[in-house]
């Protein structure tokens, strides 16, 4: 196994995940800091078609796309597994996080973005999707079972970047009352010590992910 | 292995997707041909997120969404496999099937649908997005090299549902002089008996992808 880099930024949730899932793996990576106002040589080049960030490089392998990179990782680096090892759930957990990252996360900066009219039916349509995720996470502690797996590590954005969103934005998409379940989840993820230490300063979150 | 249900429409691309990987893999199966403007109780009971096709329902077992569809049906019938072997190929795999998807199929539809400059900035987009997978399938018989595989299923709206777009929408994204590999690619891929046998007739196909 060659050395791993990760090209990143503090504050991009993408980012974040991967740093997650390799410290679950117990993996050692270099973290490179990205100026995303002025991009590198080495994001160019291994990353010549989106230019973005996340960018895990092993050896001399590229990887993009952080949900592409999170199954890299886990088939690279095969303990303590992050997808479910059924086929059915692991198609289940893929569905989940394609929909969490199409509804939810878009759903979300919409609301965030968006103004008057327009910003009172991106909540609602955003309040609809994220239904369904409290609607997944009712009896369980983790969307992963016990234990933080794929779809935890996917859906990290919500306990932090969504409580950003909110406070700045002027809304509220999940409160405790009408999502009780999810409400719950965020506090028990973003306890977990390996979750907390990755996560950046309030400050840095939005920026980021706003390229 | 229970009995396999195919919900679908015959000219669905995403649907097409789903036949070719059950071919391949020697699945029979049942198809059930969805009304699109009247959705069936059967729809509804197993994609209650979405309400799309394809929905895979193996047993009692319903998988959605077509990416996650071939990866489902690639982990349990592993015979004839879709997806490369290697961690990196996989992941390079799926980075493409991802950039195919959201760069040049929606690009497509865009250049397809908009109208005026609009439009000419949409195809010029588009084209920008195709040549990055002229540069992929350059000096490869297939994406996924000797034999077709799960890249070439992803792409495999291109031949048929690309050129019914270009026709009818009075443009062209990929014409064989600028596109001599990706034009090779599309003959030697729709020659395929397998590929030719699923290809729905071409008035079906613009209808059923614009829900």
């Amino acid at each position: 196994m060659g050395e791993v880099k990760v090209i990143g930024h503090t504050g991009s949730l993408f980012c974040t995940r991967i740093e997650w899932a390799l410290k679950i793996k117990g993996v050692e990576y270099e973290y490179l800091q990205e100026d995303l106002m002025n991009k590198s040589p080495i994001l160019l080049k291994y990353n010549p078609v989106h230019k973005k960030v996340p960018v895990v490089v092993d050896g001399e392998k590229p990887i993009a796309e952080s949900l592409v990179i999170l199954e890299y990782i886990d088939e690279t680096w095969k303990h303590n597994p992050l997808l479910p090892q059924d086929p059915h759930e692991r198609a289940l957990a893929r569905f989940w996080a394609k929909f969490a990252d199409d509804k939810c996360l878009i759903g979300a900066f919409e609301a965030f973005w968006k103004q008057g009219e327009e910003k009172e039916k991106a909540i609602e349509s955003a309040v609809e999707s994220f239904a369904f995720l409290e609607k997944e996470i009712k009896g369980k502690k983790f969307f992963s079972g016990e234990q933080i797996g794929y779809l935890d590590i996917v859906m990290g954005w919500i306990p932090h970047w969504l409580n950003v969103m909110e406070e700045v934005g002027g809304m509220k998409l999940i409160d405790a009352e009408n999502f009780p379940a999810l409400h719950e989840w965020t506090q028990s993820f973003i306890e977990i010590p390996i979750i907390k230490q990755v996560l950046p300063p309030r400050m840095l979150s939005l920026a980021a992910n706003n390229q």
